[in-house]
């Protein structure tokens, strides 16, 4: 690498007599700034005088380096910025490092310790800064360091005053980030812990011995460079460590359970598990997006409201990913013993997809206690009592990606009463990025709870249709696994009654049975390999009874009636002729008939700005200025940018003949080699911070064609690892 | 919810004369404090007089409150206390309120804008909270309530100097939170966007009428009561919301390669993307956690210097849970058709445990660097011409649990020359709580990259041991499915040679072949299933070498020779003849001879202190006093407390005959119903953060026994959720 060097900059540090500003002005004056060296001379509290900075604009200049001594106190910075103006005509960067200490305990603090420390540290920064503000935004450029504290972050005994001035250096390099960023002002801060005049008689010895200055001074120096690009970073540093502090806030939670309540003192008692729990949290680096998030959670919060008025509804999320579909996929016997399915088992497959019925997953909310809550009185529902008796779900926007996640409502929309027994009519809706995609409805039979007097048949529930009484027009057997249930278990639903005998036995079956959802997760890839080619995104909606339970290790038997875009199927267990899964159909967009050779091209659909569209600048930009190395790669790539597990935008890196770089497929010939990715996954690639080969082996990174040739492209993602 | 009161209570709100402060005083003055109301009367910036605060004094009294009024400036905040201690001899609640604006972009700031605001917000403070210190600490009780500012937190234009009083106030707290802790003196800060005078002409109007002051002022009201225990929080609310704000810290980097290197600015610049990488973070309540893990991140760098000093080293992180352990016991064959295999198959089952060979995996490492980077100049290995030759794994410690993470160190210890090819000798030491628990040895061939004049043989190498030439002692066959490889690439090696007809084909097979491993993790579950009463925990060490490809759909056959505690085995495909593994064995701590019902009593192990402890105190506490409405649930429960998978407490709740909770085992009769859970998921469930249900159905939670008796235990934990 080459050297950072700072010729012709002009470095204002002050404290820096000694210890860490000692440290920073010999390293800055040794890469070529000028620096003035500023140091009042005092000791720990501030008393005396010295002739420090002297000593260490010699050191500077015998090493051949630039600086002037400066003996004002920072209280009268504008007069330490002269100094600099005065002797070299401008400012570039300023390090306020100048500090002292009045450690006392609270109530013995008098109110000139705590003055005086305001006074050296949050004054004297203002007073230093505010002087150079104006040459700063005059030239476009300025760096500006602020000197923090984990006692200041943290609190410390003793130290309430100096605490208070080293949070105030953070704010105040809050609001001056966001005032200096156009004039390409950047503000920083080093929480830095180093054996200095300050910390000798506070650290232990043995780790006192390590912390030397110089362990942390290229850290500043680097924040003061002027290819450094990040403001409003709080940066710890010692011992040659370095890490960054931020601030994160908690999801937090609405105060009341409805808009149009109170808040009171015990309505807030209520939520503050919720308001105080940090497990999930959210990085905001400016105020209007803590706003724009507010805005959002009210609205949703009101919006919810709205429908809980109506029927009390539960919400939930839920995530998937390539290897959630691969393992359902399994679960429901796709196979690569067909050619077909490999589509839903192999994450690099060019078409790979979800089983559409994968989809009914995030409307369970198996841990939802509405259908329990919903029972009329002297009524109950728990999961020892009830069953899934149907089965619906619909595609309502664009067939949701490869990867992604959800926000479900669930809620009973009806508690049917059948004699005996009550059927609760459940229904979800399913979000994404807050837009309705899919609906699915449940009937869930609470055995024995019926007879309460309630509505025999519902309105809101998705029915049955019979079967045509013809001959069917299509079957497909398939025998399950004896472990089917076994394995479906790990797509979510682990009742025991799937997988322990005295669960079942208790149950009333002869062993574990298989998950109804599991059975109708084979009919429905029947259904579409015979009539939808195959193709998952042709599933408008499908609805299902569960008839009769199916044992893992029985022959499925999936009967079926197309009529118009209609495919109406039963499915039997052929060892026993039950019917198990009766009145089913599957509605399509299209029909396509099973010629053997289903593909359905995905389209890719080109989205605004992405944040690899940098990266891919970069690259072509590598790519123009070494031509002939490029060339000499001779293959040409097509990456696949993903968002939600759907290709956004594709681009070509033609590294052949005339090399390129550009948006879209290939303009002559085809891509020797795929890569398929997310967007923010290329750029912690490109990042350094996620391995490629890490990326591949976690399935982040897909490659498809030839393998081989993706090793040759190391050398220009690391290219990329500059941005 | 009883109502939560102030009687006898004094509080101090400065500023209240209108706004927030005249919200928390009459919310506070409703509920019983007697409060004093302080109000200078100033307008927006500080100017002008008023009587705001006889106002709010007759609102509190008109309404049956006890309030009195007071004009002290709180510069001179020693006097404000003066009026509490002088009306009513005492001070308990002290809410920094007051606040001015001198909003100004920063070079047209002048040094009285900020003066007047670090006096006003900053000075202030430090005035009123010292002056009622002593009282505080005196009567072992105070409640401080400091006003920060997203403005602070995130920066805001043209509010230099109130962004650094805002979080001046939050350093402030942090220290004095620490000094006040053991005399009951809790600080806390709220961050609120009110409709008051301060804001009135800053936010948009619609949004400005909704901001109403009594959505926020019960947030303050809380904090200050006498049954809030929480310190140095900062709460953000406004609008009926309220969330937390705190400091994480990345993970960071070391600023050098080793330990002995120089920092420098280049280093520093090199290391930087690790420095800021925010992915993962950790939190520290307080300054010597942050020293205790810095001096273990130093500690790990040394080692971790000093091992790659004799072989560079890649370390990395692994994480498992029941989940994974299930996926990867189906993925080697584990059936439910064995009822031997259901302890690795069902999570709730008594005996569940890892199959050993899961724990190979950890060891993979397959993004690691370190083969390519091993090989000698002119010699290269990449996934391409890999291919794993031999593996071996021990046991060092404990057997590992059922979820758990550890850290993988990964090297190259020697590359052999073999002629044509290369055998690279990876070794991974697994660390589980730093502790070495686990080795691993692959050998890694190496494809035509022989030949560099290096040694043939190593004395590091685990070798492979011949079988004894008599006839097997034990036989076992098994199919493999035609879906085992599609299955077996869900527990993390997607390598595409397993899936993907073409790479396939283009290495020389016939068809997509079957991972070594799986093949390894067949022949390994035959073993212990006839040799080691099924019991993982039995096996010490194990050694494979693959000698041929197994095709998905093949059957294996396991022979086995037990001499000692060595079995010795090899694997052949039946339908070829063809032995696959070969010089293989495991050895055991204890031969068990299969029996036809194995089994492997977990014994539990009594840990220190749990989390948890106190859960089971409080309910103790319950049933004691409850103890004819315990005994009406006519169940025993045993609860089973794990950390990383393992039990290490057990309790038991008695709740028939004479009810008891107490550690260990039922002491009369059988437990009707066992609760599995760890000790943070259980402390979740209790403070209602987790949804019981939800646990059990994400498997987090696991029931065995009497299901339905679980369901009776619900108004018992909602108990104590009161905790």
């Amino acid at each position: 690498m080459d050297q950072l060097r700072f010729d012709g900059r002009v470095a204002v540090v002050t404290g820096a007599g000694g210890g860490l500003g000692k440290a920073y002005a010999l390293l800055l004056g040794s890469r070529g700034a000028k620096v003035v060296v500023n140091d009042l001379g005092g000791s720990r509290d501030g008393s005396g005088k010295s002739n420090f900075a002297d000593a260490v604009v010699q050191e500077i200049k015998a090493k051949g380096g630039e600086a002037v001594a400066d003996y004002n106190s920072v209280v009268e910075g504008d007069k330490i910025i002269k100094t600099a103006l005065d002797n070299y005509g401008r400012i570039d960067i300023l390090i306020n490092n100048a500090g002292i200490l009045r450690d006392r305990s609270f109530q013995k603090m008098s109110e000139q310790d705590w003055d005086l420390i305001q006074a050296v540290h949050v004054k004297g920064a203002f007073k230093t800064t505010h002087a150079a503000w104006a040459t700063f935004k005059a030239q476009k450029f300025g760096r500006v360091i602020m000197t923090s504290s984990n006692s200041g972050l943290f609190g410390n005994f003793g130290q309430a005053n100096y605490s208070a001035a080293k949070m105030a250096l953070v704010g105040f390099m809050n609001t001056l980030a966001l005032e200096g960023e156009k004039y390409n002002i950047l503000i920083n801060t080093i929480v830095p812990t180093a054996a200095s005049r300050l910390t000798e008689d506070i650290l232990p010895p043995e780790m006192f011995q390590a912390m030397k200055p110089e362990l942390i001074a290229p850290v500043v120096a680097y924040m003061s460079h002027e290819s450094f690009t990040d403001s409003a970073l709080v940066i710890d540093s010692t011992l040659g460590f370095a890490t960054k502090t931020h601030l994160v806030r908690s999801l937090g939670a609405p105060l009341r359970k409805k808009p149009t309540d109170e808040v009171t003192l015990e309505s807030v008692k209520e939520a503050w598990p919720q308001v105080v729990d940090m497990s999930k949290t959210k990085r905001f680096d400016r105020m209007p997006e803590v706003t724009v998030d507010l805005v959002g959670r009210i609205q949703d919060f009101e919006h919810r409201s709205k429908l809980d008025s109506t029927h009390p509804s539960y919400w939930s999320t839920y995530n998937y990913n390539s290897k959630d579909l691969i393992c359902y996929a399994l679960g429901v016997g796709a196979s690569v013993v067909n050619p077909g399915d490999l589509r839903f088992l192999y994450e690099a497959h060019e078409n790979f997809n979800a089983l559409p019925t994968y989809f009914i997953l995030p409307g369970m909310s198996m841990e939802s206690p509405v259908v329990a809550n919903a029972m009329p009185p002297g009524k109950h529902a728990d999961f020892t009592n009830i069953l899934h008796g149907e089965q619906f779900i619909e595609f309502l926007g664009e067939f949701p990606g490869t990867e992604g996640s959800f926000t479900t409502r669930n809620y009973v929309a009806e508690v049917l009463d059948k004699g005996s027994s009550a059927i609760a009519i459940v229904n979800s809706e399913i979000y994404q990025n807050k837009e309705l995609i899919i609906r699915t409805q449940q009937h869930i039979f609470v055995v024995g709870q019926g007879g309460f007097g309630g509505p025999r048949d519902s309105k809101v529930a998705v029915g049955v249709q019979p079967a045509p009484k013809r001959k069917p027009d299509a079957v497909v057997e398939q025998r399950t696994s004896e472990d089917q249930a076994a394995l479906y278990r790990l797509s979510g639903d682990l009742n025991p009654l799937h997988i322990d005998n005295n669960v079942a036995v208790a149950s009333g079956h002869p062993k574990p049975i298989l998950h109804g959802l599991a059975s109708l997760g084979f009919s429905v890839r029947h259904v579409i390999a015979k009539f939808a080619g195959n193709n998952s995104s042709n599933v408008k909606a499908l609805k299902a009874r569960f008839a009769k339970p199916v044992l893992p290790g029985q022959t499925l038997i999936t009967e079926m009636w197309q009529e118009g875009n209609r495919v109406h199927f039963q499915t039997k267990v052929k060892e026993t002729g039950n019917v198990v899964i009766a009145g089913a159909y599957v509605d399509l967009k299209n029909v396509v008939k099973d010629s053997g050779s289903a593909s359905s091209a995905q389209s890719s659909q080109s989205s605004g700005s992405l944040k690899s569209d940098s990266l891919f600048a970069k690259i072509e930009s590598e790519v123009k200025a070494n031509a002939d190395k490029a060339k000499s790669v001779g293959a040409i790539y097509l990456y696949n940018i993903t968002k939600d597990g759907k290709t956004v935008k594709q681009w070509t890196l033609e590294l052949k003949g005339t090399p390129g770089v550009y948006q879209g497929q290939p303009k002559s010939g085809k891509a020797d080699t795929t890569m398929t990715v997310s967007d923010d996954d290329l750029v912690d690639i490109a990042a350094g911070t996620l391995n490629p080969q890490a990326a591949f082996m976690k399935g982040k990174l897909k490659i498809s064609g030839n393998i081989m040739l993706a090793q040759k492209l190391g050398p220009l993602l690391k290219t990329g690892a500059k941005l």
